[in-house]
């Protein structure tokens, strides 16, 4: 190829990195391959081992790059404004839900998909996988520690413990709305968290954003 | 192969079954092929396609085959003992619970891993996983019935919402325990559902089984 249709450097490994998060979110990891990746991105073969050594490779850094453009997105979502951090731990839910639309490959997670794949045949992929999602559920402890404070409950709970669930019902929801078909399924299970949270948390939200 | 060692028809079918549930839960079902079910089943190819057409009709024979064998492992379950309906349901999580052990591949669900991987690529799987998972949930519904009625609850919770519900908590759990490597999040994920459900059913268990 020409040096007038080469990709510069950064967008090649750009453009695969996209390409991962789509192709992926709907054929699953060991399906896509290489040459998948490399029509999506409209890069050449050469251009995708001249960024990357294998899929794995790519799958581990998209991975990454999943963890930081949606932690963009959600450091940017609106329910920081709200003061209270139960009101936050509440304006999250509501945002996870508002994200909800179109077909399951849309809405539904990367890293989740990739980590049910290939937990055991890539170690480097399920603990990319286990960074993206355990790191995601870290985020979230700060408001319900502050949560659980203003609460004053007499429980075991822990900040931690939560957080890691609320990314519980969030996966299986991806994993019954795909089996479904059916969008519905994971503004649902949101509602089902909402409610146990208002029960842990002893109320419900208090600020719109 | 001589008559002699040529799997007799049912034995090379369940077996093969049998090698799906194995090797699908490890390493995913596109990544499976016919020839590591065959060496898994001891049987060859050509009794593979003598009962399979495709991988793909394996993989929604097996989806069917799964719900028959651990639907026959949760009827049997010492829960059903249990004369309250609101007792059975924190039974059915104890249970749940017993099962967690060993390594992920060993504890987790064929048709969530294959619902998972395959709900863009093979509508026949997808709702094969989908009539395994809802199905199961199903069996859970009149429990659940039974104990919203006791708790007599002004609310408009459905028992066939609070089913699901019990899924995703248990789909997602696997997911996150696959990410993570360890049962523990599982265990974890039941202790929330245990807790979200005496919340909305107004009390805990009271029967020993």
């Amino acid at each position: 190829m020409t040096a007038a249709v080469r990709p510069r450097h950064g967008e090649a490994r750009a453009a695969l990195l996209a390409a991962a998060v789509e192709v992926i979110r709907s054929k699953g990891l060991h399906a896509t391959t290489v040459d998948d990746l490399c029509v999506a991105a409209g890069v050449t073969k050469g251009a995708f081992f001249h960024h990357f050594a294998s899929k794995e490779d790519l799958a581990v850094t998209a991975a990454d790059y999943w963890s930081q453009s949606t932690g963009a997105l959600f450091a940017a979502a609106p329910f920081h404004d709200c003061e209270d951090p139960t009101d936050r731990v509440f304006g999250y839910l509501d945002f996870r839900a508002s994200l909800i639309s179109g077909a399951p490959a849309d809405y539904t997670c990367l890293v989740g998909t990739m980590a049910q794949e290939a937990f055991e045949t890539s170690p480097a992929v399920r603990d990319a996988c286990a960074a993206s999602i355990f790191g995601h559920a870290e985020t979230l402890e700060a408001d319900l520690a502050g949560a659980l404070s203003e609460a004053n409950i007499d429980s075991d709970l822990s900040a931690a413990s939560l957080a890691r669930h609320t990314q519980v019902v969030l996966q299986g929801a991806f994993v019954l709305s795909k089996a479904a078909n059916d969008p519905a399924v994971v503004l649902e299970a949101i509602e089902h968290l909402r409610r146990y949270l208002e029960c842990v948390l002893g109320r419900s939200a208090g600020c719109e954003h």
